[in-house]
């Protein structure tokens, strides 16, 4: 027999908190370790609540997936807004870079597998990241450490392009990473002119 | 009554041979142009051939794919070794990558296909094509366009991910492409020290 709160309802409510979190940090552990399949059951079974509670808690499988890609992209963002008030522009771009890249070679095959699903508040993640990059980006040029003969759209579009497919690369490794940031970093430099 | 040949033996020869070239010619036109199905059906109608026809031409489907594949990537590897000899190191690299991000812009797709087949065929001129980037690069490096502080054989994989990445991009336009030849070969030139 359980033991009954005092009145019932605080305790319901400290169980539904309590479930949404363990929901939750099970589905972002799920994703975060990348290759298991995403089924209620194997969050249930995970979360150690039951299949019903799963549902129950965030309204539907996509709505969890949502909040839990989203919350695992939040410290990225906060990583680069605290990056723009580093006192080294390029310092600043190239530490956000290492942070991306870390974070994509993590995730880039969750990010694969969430194609076809719509999750409005990971969208409203991405944009708020990709919002950021612009913000470094734009400071960097701003400061004379980035060219002004590319479109700053197009050198934000460039990176993130760069950026995800060195991260997802096979081939990926510490010299890779290395290089990349080197020869990115010199390249996007306001360049000397040519004799 | 179909006329025979003199012999019959010659006329089978000349069958056969013209056979092949229907068949490798639909197979490679059915590749360059994404999206279809490869089946013997398929390339047993596009060729005008039946479809015995095509399995006993190359003994298999995927010896016909090897062929195919192979045969477009023919080109590319010749306009690689002609650029070997063109006389500015830079220019050529640069020209070998447009070359390069335009057939893989037009065939990634195919690419990302082929996957699971056993390609003897492909996979050398692959090897071939990765020789010729190597040359290219070496060659720019030897004659001091290109930084020597990063490992050449880690240059050329780097070369090679970034652009296929680009060519690949969803959002591959004509101003990306440039700002990425821009940024790659400005980065990639010997550094001056900074201050």
């Amino acid at each position: 027999m359980s033991t009954p709160s005092e009145s019932g309802v605080p305790r319901r409510r400290t169980d539904a908190v309590r479930n949404r979190h363990l929901v939750l940090e099970a589905t972002k552990a799920l994703l975060a370790e990348g290759g298991n399949a995403i089924t209620v059951t194997v969050i249930s079974q995970r979360a150690g609540v039951g299949a019903a509670t799963v549902v129950r808690t965030f309204g539907s499988k996509e709505a969890l997936v949502d909040a839990a890609v989203a919350d695992l992209l939040e410290p990225l963002i906060r990583r680069g807004r605290a990056a723009l008030s580093e006192p080294d522009a390029e310092q600043a771009l190239r530490g956000f870079l290492v942070e991306a890249m870390a974070f994509q070679s993590a995730h880039w095959v969750m990010g694969e597998r969430l194609g076809v699903m719509e999750l409005p508040a990971t969208a409203a993640q991405r944009a708020a990241l990709d919002g950021v990059g612009l913000d470094l980006i734009t400071r960097a040029r701003d400061e004379g450490v980035i060219r002004t003969d590319l479109d700053v759209a197009v050198v934000a579009v460039l990176i993130n392009e760069l950026t995800y497919a060195i991260a997802r690369s096979a081939s990926a490794s510490q010299s890779l990473s290395e290089a990349y940031l080197a020869v990115i970093l010199d390249g996007l430099r306001p360049q000397p002119e040519l004799p």
